[in-house]
């Protein structure tokens, strides 16, 4: 008898759920629902105004979606209750919120209600900026040694800015806090009774790792004096890797969901990094790229060395056993989008009309007729500035070479490609550091619907791209971890390397690098790191003096 | 009784007459009339076709011109004929055609109109460049003196290889030819009745110095010993400075223009340089910047300086007494167009539409609205080459400082303030070479319908900019030629200084540099000119690269 997994992502603005059988990979049903209060960035659900950046969440959200979805799911699949033997989930991070010790949000508790500091901060909440800086200014001076796992910098969405401002703004909320959780392991530890951490969120968003845990309590101490006993007050360190059996389903979690009381459950993971088992990635040297708006670059290696520049370097981050190794780049999807928005002529879209073709699709079919290096464009994509190698939120775009023949479509073209050679600075930097990049995976809405930019990444990498095959690969991830969970025994798996093999999916078709565009592309990528050098390794500072200027008449 | 003087300026695809009183400066009444062939790139009238880059004029259309609009601007302004005392002309250049010694265009002749040379080659006829790269070539070899003069290179617009390219291509017609001249010579010996030659054309297209004369003949001869001889058999070293008297009217002229015989005649002017004396110029130190498609600027000066980069210098070239300098920008209005063109969202002319605006105006009214530097952006102005000081046709355009929240509108701006940052280029280097800039005039149709661009431009001068005041400038400095023609017996005046002063206008209206806007504005230069130093004088030549690059892949 097949046995199956359920995976839960939950995303920004909605959950999904997807049910596998462990047997077949077949994915057999799945279900979703918006969050009923969203992103709340104005108001509160009472009224109270948000201030400028700020990005919350309602937790009850996360227990409607888990009671409406899973249920709808394992009904319409037909599948027994019995049959179901494992549970992942995958969330956004870092999405926090504090809680009483019996789990209760103190945003549920009637003194609170009022209280923006108490809801879930979103991933996306900026509003902690200020702590953000605090934190990097006094890491640094002190020479913590953890800084350099995050690329010497921290950013304003992690755990330590956004708990500060819970302290310094509502110390009433933080005196009332029992924990201070994400909501990764909360949603977790209403399934299953007990509260619980995953080494994924823990390492990349909270500056723990498994070697030295925390942070000192005299770093904490220096931050603010009321923080210094924080992690063993209002934090925890039994931390356990993401997709090992978090526990069992409750009797009463197990009715409202429609399942059976004793089902495992795995450790939560972030909702990127699921994606690494989802495309069947279980060893080092195969970077998976996540390219969306912007991209989250991972990769496993069997050993810890510092890469400069490098966003997060987790021991059992991503899958236990492994260093996992994050990098990123802002502005991919997003560069596209401001182009479109921005740059795009009337004529464009009155002859995309004319041949009753979407915008995004016309534009490509123009772009994709130009051969690499036709354009004699270059450009430098940090339109949103560098997040790897060279974490510089003050650097700009750049673009040069246009002439009053330069098209519309060249220009894009262009931008496709410096999101390629920032991606290949990336892999070219793990490699000088010791760790390999031998394979490259893409998944997220690019990988799977631009196949022109696909070829671009191909061309540039000068590696072949394999792209994740399920529609739900953030489900589908977390199913994965849910069969580990259940163990071999119960019709799962023993170990994540297995079971990503098994279960994890990519398409039939590769992208392979062409042999021509390579020899290109390959002369195009030295201009690209001349400049990328030249404005980014302090050359020439103008994008920053620009930035000063702007920033003093305005 | 006032005395009058006509101006006529002959323009790429028409021609214009005007009338004007010597005592008043008043405008009487003007006329103007389309070529008839207009500008012939395509074929012959006679049906053979052109190559590429071809641009021809048939002499014919100059002749209905004159005769059809100059008897009309008299009659309809009412003046007796025996009042107009003096003509002027200014024209295209080089606009140049082979003739007999009796003033006979070759393509008047039936055994040559259907050979294309036999025409009149077009100041943008560019099918010579090969001709130009070899002069270039060999005359660098030959370290020839007058290059220098020139900023190191002649164009494929200039005589020379215009020429060269008749005799090579159509051997029969430079035989024939006994003379090559300029069509604004040749116009005036229509009038006069005798062959002429003006110093500006002379000067500034035909390599002649009234110095050094012409290049000498070993030079023409290492060209190809066929042209040994030229300059004594088929050009003519009678050089007269532009606006001195050329002769008087035939009676079989003057029969043809409604006018009177013994009318005074000026020897003529480029179109360009003719609006010195209109707006007023008649001293050193006061740059005038003709804002068109392109820019070109003109500077009086007592001295013949060396200035590196600089299109022309030429003594008597624009006014007798003074040398003559000539600089450029490739790209100016060209460069506002490419981007409504090519990077305006239909966003915008969706507004523009709802509120009832020219896209242009629209788009103004968002671009004004931001205070220098507040965009963070930077430009180098080089979507069509550096004509000066650089020199350098391989150079292209660059942007610089863009963020996810640019708009359209910036950009822009952003490009705007490039051309003036390159103005600032031309104006420091003068002065840097001892050759002072001191006041700034402007014409042509940015300086009178953009005020945005006008004050960006005094700004980032730190110089008041006056505007030309007449809206036909250039036929109004024809006239102010004839006056001087005329001299004061007959109603004129005796030398060109006192009849620019008297009949050249300006608006009353000047820009005057804003205090704040100059201080930032010298920041962002000094950006500029850092960028225009690396990526123009060898300091990163990727620009050259990525242009080889693009040569080898099409």
């Amino acid at each position: 008898m097949a046995k199956y997994s359920l995976g839960i992502d939950f995303g920004t603005l909605s959950g999904r759920a997807l049910l596998v059988n462990n047997d077949t990979g077949e994915e057999l049903c799945s279900a979703s629902l918006d969050y009923p209060h969203g992103v709340m960035s104005e108001a509160l659900p009472t009224g109270e105004k948000l201030g400028m950046d700020w990005a919350l969440q309602h937790p009850r959200d996360y227990l409607d979606v888990l009671y409406t979805i899973v249920p709808e799911v394992v009904k319409k699949s037909g599948v027994s209750p019995d049959d179901v033997t494992g549970i992942g989930v995958d969330f956004t991070a870092c999405t926090i919120l504090p809680c009483k010790k019996d789990g209760t949000p103190l945003c549920f508790m009637p003194e609170f209600i009022h209280e923006p500091n108490a809801y879930v901060k979103l991933w996306k909440h900026h509003a902690a900026q200020k702590y953000a800086t605090k934190v990097n200014e006094i890491a640094s001076a002190r020479g913590e040694k953890w800084l350099k796992n995050y690329g010497g910098k921290i950013s304003s969405e992690w755990a330590i800015p956004k708990i500060w401002q819970v302290l310094d703004e509502a110390p009433e909320v933080y005196d009332a806090a029992d924990t201070f959780i994400e909501a990764a392991d909360w949603i977790i530890w209403q399934m299953c009774g007990h509260e619980v951490r995953n080494s994924c969120c823990a390492g990349y968003k909270e500056t723990w790792s498994k070697k030295d845990g925390f942070p000192s309590k005299d770093f904490f101490k220096a931050l603010d004096p009321r923080l210094e006993n924080l992690t063993e007050e209002k934090l925890s360190d039994k931390i356990s890797p993401s997709g090992s059996k978090a526990g069992e389903l409750t009797e009463e979690a197990a009715k409202k969901l429609g399942l059976k009381a004793g089902t495992a459950i795995a450790n939560a993971i972030i909702d990127a990094h699921v994606f690494v088992p989802a495309v069947g990635i279980a060893e080092p040297g195969k970077m998976l790229a996540i390219m969306g708006t912007s991209t989250c670059h991972m990769l496993l290696s069997k050993e810890g060395r510092f890469v400069n520049g490098i966003g997060g370097i987790v021991e059992d981050g991503i899958l236990p056993g492994f260093f996992g190794y994050e990098a990123g780049q802002a502005c991919v999807g997003d560069h596209f989008q401001w182009f479109i928005e921005n740059c795009l002529p009337k004529s464009y879209y009155d002859e995309a009309e004319k041949l009753n073709m979407n915008i995004h699709k016309y534009l490509r079919s123009k772009a994709e007729k130009y051969a690499p290096g036709e354009s004699g464009l270059i450009a430098l994509d940090w339109w949103n500035g560098n997040r790897s190698c060279l974490v510089d939120g003050d650097l700009t775009g750049m673009i040069l070479g246009m002439t009053l023949s330069t098209k519309p479509e060249e220009i894009y073209r262009a931008l496709i490609e410096a999101t390629a050679f920032g991606t290949r600075v990336i892999v070219e930097n793990f490699r000088e550091h010791g760790v390999p990049v031998d394979e490259f995976y893409a998944a997220g809405g690019i990988a799977k619907k631009d196949p022109m930019t696909m070829q671009i990444y191909s061309d540039i990498l000068n590696l072949p791209i394999k792209i994740a095959g399920s529609d739900e690969g953030g489900a589908l991830g977390s199913a994965i971890l849910g069969a580990v969970a259940a163990g071999k025994a119960n019709g799962g798996f023993d170990d994540i390397y297995s079971a990503a093999a098994k279960l994890g999916k990519v398409m039939d078709f590769t992208y392979e690098p062409i042999k021509e565009n390579v020899e290109v592309y390959d002369k195009l990528y030295a201009e690209y790191k001349t400049l990328h050098d030249y404005f980014g390794k302090g050359g020439n500072d103008v994008m920053k003096r620009l930035k000063n200027i702007r920033l003093s008449v305005k």
